[in-house]
């Protein structure tokens, strides 16, 4: 289907999106950690507006993979989320989001998280409609476009939609 | 290190926690469908406290399993998101959310997706704190329970911190 | 009118609404207490969706009748809210809403409120539609669906809808 | 007690207190219906912060009387509530609120509705102190101060707190 | 164009608008001081109420004049803006707007800035319409309207619309 | 006192902040544009990231300078915000800021407004502390630089703290 397509192809990077947010007291716990549900949130805002530039639909949260927090991030901390489309797939397509927090007062950068999201994009009526091929330009881009098939094949399988011995990349990984 | 706990076993129901939520106009983007990243936000909400209650500590999200959104959940509707926690690992616990969305005027609900968080709990300091076990009662929280231990191997490996070829478990399902 | 009816009655059972909030930083005040018009916005969400169960219909609030708040509310306890219909009065109908709060870390819940809302069921022009009876099933609902016309006796004068001297079963509370 | 009353009393209209809110769609159901609970949530800010004007403390909300909403209001138009105290007693004190709404684009006002809000005026390890006596000077001041005396038999009826024979001017009410 | 006007003009007074706020902890810095922009904020809905008032039509800012914070205003103290339309100029209008703060617990008022905001009229299509002259009654107001046409020239200016050797009544300020 | 300044003087570039805001339903007005004061508020957090990255203080609004909005910005639009550091004064800095907003269907991208908001840096007590010097990179950065003495006149001038005869800057404006 993806060789049907007559839409122009976008540069991966037409779709980057930076969305800085400030940790405010009603967005933390009792030991003034932000909420992981919080950055969920804005990560989502974020890779949607991406989706959004690259399809030019409104285009909604299908799926989110594995996300690992790996620092607690401290009220008043600055959060800089940046999103990116890696590759697209008929009519849903891959956000890629890195969120980095930092202490304003220091000037310490730390990592909190990165993360795929998967969206649909859709028409007025609400049906999902076909999406832009991806350019990837830098090596990340297309580290990132070629790892896409493999995080695909473990979502179908997560989500139920695919059977763990049909999905011949992600097999590899546990038989060599 | 679990053969050392000596804090009393809780039941799974005892965690459970039920939130109810109206989704609001500022929920929504242009087609009125709730952002998925709002869910994921209420689900984390929900789910520490339900570790929280667990635990009796102030919990902190580890991690977020893959979550696929089944259908989109429209303005006006109803969320009701229930947790509760599975099984813990030393500090950190693992806790299984439901999502339903109900058309209140017309009765008919559906499932939105469901998901697992995972927890550690921090004492006042910000250290982690062991956990107690958890007694899981009905044949469901018994499949959670059992489950646990293979959904703890792909988070190791998807966060980096197990190899695919140690995992007893996950590897059944592609080498079958 | 209310023997017009031709609506299937419905179990007061099937309007139950839960509702489970984190009190937050912006809820509360320089005390670091709960707002008690924060309880009282919650309460009017929870029983409207009760309401709007039981009727299938947009329910906005008529009246409520007077709370009293029995102990203050601390930020990062969990309050929690259970709403029921207690009985119907042509398109209007009373929900009973019960709050309590709980101490996550130490396990204390304590009764913040109880009280009871009346809405009245619209259809989409905005016009009251009659509303289907209940069936109370344990003693409590019970006791709930008999004390309904005390209290509305006692909401429509306080309304100026009704005169003391005609109230018969209010009369008797303070003459006997 | 209120005979040993030191501090010096203050005129009810120095506690005046104005909030102006634009009805915003959040705060509107699905018929763009002002949600009641958003309004007794205003209610409390504006009455509180009388409360605080009056007492230089703290105040907390301790009950609400019977709330009756005369006329849906609109998003879009916008809401003006006066808050002032009535009379105080001992450590609480009562008061006033009225909340009108204006379709700003045709200069239409309606009333919403009017209640009594009555707060505890707290220290700073929260416990009740000793409030200021009230100085009614306008007729309208002065009937809402003679009132409170028999809002207040009913609050403490309806709360529990005395048996209704003992409500003399309550029961006036009921036997006249 | 002015002259042409047939609509009844109105009182400067009859637009006057009173908002007031409590400062929550999401609105402040990690100082516990007011963002500037959350004022900046309640001041453009304040003025924009007003700018309704007068002209009876949805008002979009269309400029916001040079605003000094005078004071840091500190959570927990209570805002109260006062906002009045002062002239208007065929379909823009502007808003005088005066801040001020209080401590409620020592009842200390700091004001925190004034400032002019302009907006413009417009009818439901959003095209820009006619406003009703303003009639000046106080000195303050007299000396505001008379004002109006010098802070004109100065935004015309800033704006890039009027060059300065055109703008005689500022010319005078800087050539005397 | 600007010669004595012994902090290293940092590139305007270093302070950049770049904030990316989706236009919710309760950003907007009845007729679907942003309210102005909305963007007032996230330019005001922008700035005042990026003065607290180039001065590593928490740095409130001490001015903000006139504001023009060019087009109304429609719900559902996409706003970027972009601020950089252009000059510091001592205690004080001037932050550019530069608001665009894009129409995500579409692509097409229009600016709302630019601006400039003075801060001051402050210590832990409250106390202003010395700013780092900034070092304009590009032509675009020079030319802010350059104008922010002009800049700085007019906001004394028009905060009451100048003559209009003493700003020598500004008065070439006028009389050439």
């Amino acid at each position: 289907m993806e060789t049907l397509k007559i839409m122009e192809a976008k540069k991966a990077s037409e779709s980057k999106t930076v969305m800085t947010e400030l940790v405010l007291p009603n967005d933390t716990n009792n030991l003034g950690n932000l909420h992981g549900g919080k950055v969920l949130y804005w990560m989502d805002i974020c890779s949607a507006l991406a989706a959004g530039k690259h399809t030019r639909h409104v285009s909604v949260t299908a799926a989110v993979d594995n996300v690992s927090f790996k620092n607690p991030i401290k009220q008043g901390h600055v959060i800089t989320i940046t999103a990116q489309v890696t590759r697209t797939f008929n009519t849903s397509l891959e956000v890629h989001i890195s969120v980095w927090a930092e202490n304003i007062l220091s000037g310490d950068k730390y990592q909190s998280n990165e993360a795929f999201y998967t969206f649909v994009a859709l028409d007025k009526t609400g049906k999902p409609v076909q999406t832009p091929d991806v350019i990837p330009e830098t090596e990340y881009e297309k580290k990132l476009y070629d790892g896409a098939l493999r995080r695909r094949q473990l979502r179908l399988i997560l989500g139920g939609r695919m059977k763990p011995e049909h999905a011949e990349e992600l097999k590899a990984l546990f038989t060599d």
